[in-house]
């Protein structure tokens, strides 16, 4: 069996137009207002300038107004605050994230930072209030990105996901526990595994469904994987290649050429996740300013 | 095999003996200050009765001050959300619990009751952000009584819990979904199961830790489990019974008497999870009120 390939370049492509009718005809409704996002970056790693340049290209082609809020590396975490506390407060902006890792000289406290994004702007859905919602299947905040992303691949095969055996590799705060929450309100049956599990490529096998965020670089080999399962590598890893002018290139937790032997579809790294992150990224935001705009338009005291 | 019973009515005594010499610590030191736990009930359903008389009871045997605060059947959203207000408030009031189900004749948006206590005395565990926080494996809020009580009984055994195959049977809020996520944090390897999971029955019996709360009396047979596991049924389910006065009795979610002939430990129903999800109220409880107090004695402007 050959696997079918899941791209994500594709299929972020046409969400992104989608995306784009929606801002247009959000304009045209709202008198012209154009759904607005601040990407706070602390510092100025080179992934993260990689990562900030794809979503600012994302939102330009959309019709998102994207605004990159450069802070220096000796920034404190109360300046930091001081500055979300101003985009969380300006009626103009409708999504924020922080850029992580954060790249400052000082100590600062990444999960309080994420919390201090407003619940209604916070586009990256990584507030613990909204983990929470995610965790009971309530879906009235803003879901994760990349989680969000990898559902999205996953419906695209077409593969209905109800009463499917998955597994999810990872249990981090902003992959692996959304991942797995959104697989089991989709109804599939969820195993969660992390650096704790006893006898990973046995229950590896047993997934209908494999969504893979550890970031191991291709530990996940074509035999732990089950004939036809759907495999969904989210992993970003750089590993030495004296053939790339950079001395490296990426490869994903999954080893790509023995899954694509094994599985029914799998993704690519990179042009897999990746794109769906920041599709969903987009999709978060103008959902964003769709609900702040139409909170403009209640009256201020709504009945009970 | 025959099980070892875990006796969840002598574990929570225990636990309760070491709550009430931590209420008298606690006394010397503040002055006379005594933990307060607020009873919120609308209506007067009898099991709820039966549930509040067992919570006011632990209380005093600890030297917890119960208040049992009782609104009419008639009581609206808008009235119970003003009680909790005053409650929230209040500073003589470390605790406050809204007894589930709501037995009103309006309709009431239990989410949004349980979301309205403060999450400084969110004693029950059960607001949004507290369920974001258990997703995370971040234990700086209340955890969920009964998940942490099944936790409680787990440990009791002496069998460790990290690395072992979990199974937990239901995804609610208030007990699966929870239980799961405190399971994956002690490093266990968990699935998740519901009524939409296929072949049930099959996954049971990979489990060496099984977590039963579905509300289907005596549904899971000594055929799905696996032999030696640890066994918590959180169900509480009643049924005819002619031999008794009342014309029932409470049975599990497991038929106990099969149960008993396989795993190596297992709960049973009454005496399991019942004495221990009130046990671990108490607990929240006293704990609520220490971080209150401890507040009090900080500066008011504490430096960053
Ligand atoms: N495509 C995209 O847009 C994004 C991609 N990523 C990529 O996804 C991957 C995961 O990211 P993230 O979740 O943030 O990473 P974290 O390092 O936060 O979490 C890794 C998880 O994998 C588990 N793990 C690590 N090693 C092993 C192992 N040998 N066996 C089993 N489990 C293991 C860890 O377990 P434990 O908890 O026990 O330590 C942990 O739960 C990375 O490659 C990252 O670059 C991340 C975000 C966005
Ligand atoms: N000891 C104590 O103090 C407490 C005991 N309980 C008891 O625990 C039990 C569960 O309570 P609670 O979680 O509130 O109940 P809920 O009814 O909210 O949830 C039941 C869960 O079980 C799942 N389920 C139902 N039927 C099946 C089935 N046939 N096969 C597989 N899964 C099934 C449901 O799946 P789906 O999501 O697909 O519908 C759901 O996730 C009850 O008996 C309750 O009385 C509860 C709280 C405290």
């Amino acid at each position: 069996m050959v696997a079918k390939v899941i791209s994500g370049t594709e299929i972020a492509r046409s969400i992104e137009d989608e995306l784009r009718q929606q801002v247009s005809e959000l304009r045209a409704q709202s008198s012209g207002a154009q759904p607005r996002l601040a990407i706070v970056q602390v510092g100025g790693r080179e992934d993260s300038n990689v990562y900030i340049r794809m979503k600012l290209k994302a939102a330009e082609n959309i019709g998102i107004l994207a605004e990159h809020v450069r802070l220096p590396r000796d920034c404190t975490q109360t300046e930091l605050l001081t500055k979300l506390t101003a985009l969380n407060e300006s009626p103009q902006v409708h999504g924020i994230i922080v850029q992580m890792p954060l790249d400052s000289e000082h100590q600062i406290d990444s999960h309080l930072i994420t919390d201090a994004v407003s619940s209604h702007k916070d586009v990256d859905g990584l507030n613990t209030e909204n983990e929470g919602r995610v965790a009971i299947g309530d879906f009235s905040g803003f879901v994760p990105c990349t989680p969000a992303g990898c559902i999205e691949l996953i419906k695209r095969t077409g593969v209905s996901i109800a009463g499917k055996r998955a597994v999810v590799l990872g249990r981090s705060r902003i992959v692996g526990t959304p991942v797995a929450e959104l697989l089991k309100w989709e109804h599939a049956t969820v195993t969660v595994c992390h650096s704790k599990t006893n006898d990973l490529s046995e229950i590896t096998k047993t997934a209908d469904i494999l969504v893979v965020a550890i970031g191991r670089a291709e530990m996940v080999r074509g035999s732990w994987i089950k004939p036809g399962a759907i495999v969904i590598d989210c992993g970003i890893n750089p590993i030495p290649d004296a053939t790339k002018k950079s001395g490296q290139r990426l490869v994903g937790d999954v080893a790509y050429s023995e899954a694509v032997q094994v599985a029914g579809h799998v993704t690519p790294v990179p042009g897999g996740v990746g794109p769906l992150t920041v599709a969903m990224l987009m999709r978060n935001t103008v959902l964003a300013a769709r609900r702040q705009l139409q909170r403009l338009l209640l009256p201020a005291w709504p009945l009970q």
